[in-house]
């Protein structure tokens, strides 16, 4: 989907100075913003350092984007999208649910790892405005429900060993998604790296 | 430590309002602008705040703790100092590894419960003065060099699954802190539950 911006380098823009873009797709100005968090904190967030990074005109930003709120919502929108649509095609798989897990705690560093300028945005004290935090927050609610019943799918079957399975599910995202603080790319520490780590971590037998 | 703030309740203050405080402890002043950071976000410490909090004139708080940067000063101290003490306890009892790393999950997953307010401040974008944020850094890293041996101990005993020792220290310790996170006091879901959720994750056999 994302144009300029390649998945795996998020903090790199490729594209040569002076040659203005003009057609900009919506997943380029999430990762845009995503880089401003990464590199200056949530008050680096600006529609001219958004059009900076993207090499257009602030006019032209500004007529897609009229104001930092609705920089804040695409993020929102190009978060939640991506998980959900491997969450749905996880979930709808059929496989079984070891591999459901193992296909979940991936999809989670990874997340973790690519949207990571995001983070302190939405896990942040406020950062949001009023209306992208409640959908947010009505999608995590969601999100994580899907997880819970596959935490409960794996105790049942003697994956995971049986416990509170609400607690669990939170231990093991909180895992994943923890990730997003300590990660540093210059490390040469990948995600199928750690992802692997994780499971060998809770899922011994299967490492 | 602290005398009018019990460790299992640091968002009340039992003390009736109107009776000023003559003494005040620096553990008190530290948990009121945790309690600040609970209810409004980083941008809610202020001296005037913490002052009410504790019940005392802003003259007698101001002559204690000049700014606002001294104020996080205080939390810093106190969110490292506790934290120290217990690890410094574990590390030289001599007990088994796989108690040692009992001991310091549940001190973890405890820590990040009582000091919910102040992981906003410490892992937020900009929260801390640059000295203080520093010192947290030079600690931090101590902190997680402790953690990191008691890992490797483990995984060289068999305990824990044999992978890179620094990954899964990280995947440990996020697991536990994030609990800062999700944890609600109306949940009824306490420390002790949360811990022995996170061991059976992790360490099955000793569940």
């Amino acid at each position: 989907m994302s144009g300029q911006h390649s998945e795996d380098t998020p903090t790199h823009n490729p594209r040569p100075r002076g040659r203005p873009r003009t057609v900009i797709d919506l997943d380029a100005v999430a990762d845009a913003v995503a880089e401003l968090v990464i590199d200056g904190g949530e008050n680096a967030i600006s529609i001219v350092g958004a059009a900076e990074r993207l090499d257009i005109s602030r006019a032209t930003l500004y007529r897609l984007v009229p104001t930092k709120e609705d920089l804040v919502g695409i993020m929102f929108e190009r978060a939640t999208r991506q998980q959900t649509e491997v969450l749905s095609e996880v979930v709808e798989s059929g496989i079984p649910v070891r591999d459901r897990l193992i296909r979940l705690i991936r999809m989670q560093v990874e997340t973790a790892i690519r949207l990571r300028g995001y983070m302190p945005i939405f896990f942040g004290s406020d950062g949001l405005p009023a209306d992208v935090f409640q959908r947010w927050h009505a999608w995590s609610r969601e999100f994580e429900a899907t997880w819970h019943d596959c935490v409960e799918d794996a105790m049942a079957e003697g994956v995971l060993e049986q416990a509170d399975v609400g607690t669990t599910t939170r231990l093991v995202l909180g895992m994943c998604l923890w990730v997003s603080r300590w990660y540093r790319a210059e490390d040469g520490i990948g995600t199928e790296h750690i992802a692997r780590v994780a499971l060998s971590l809770i899922l011994p037998e299967g490492s």
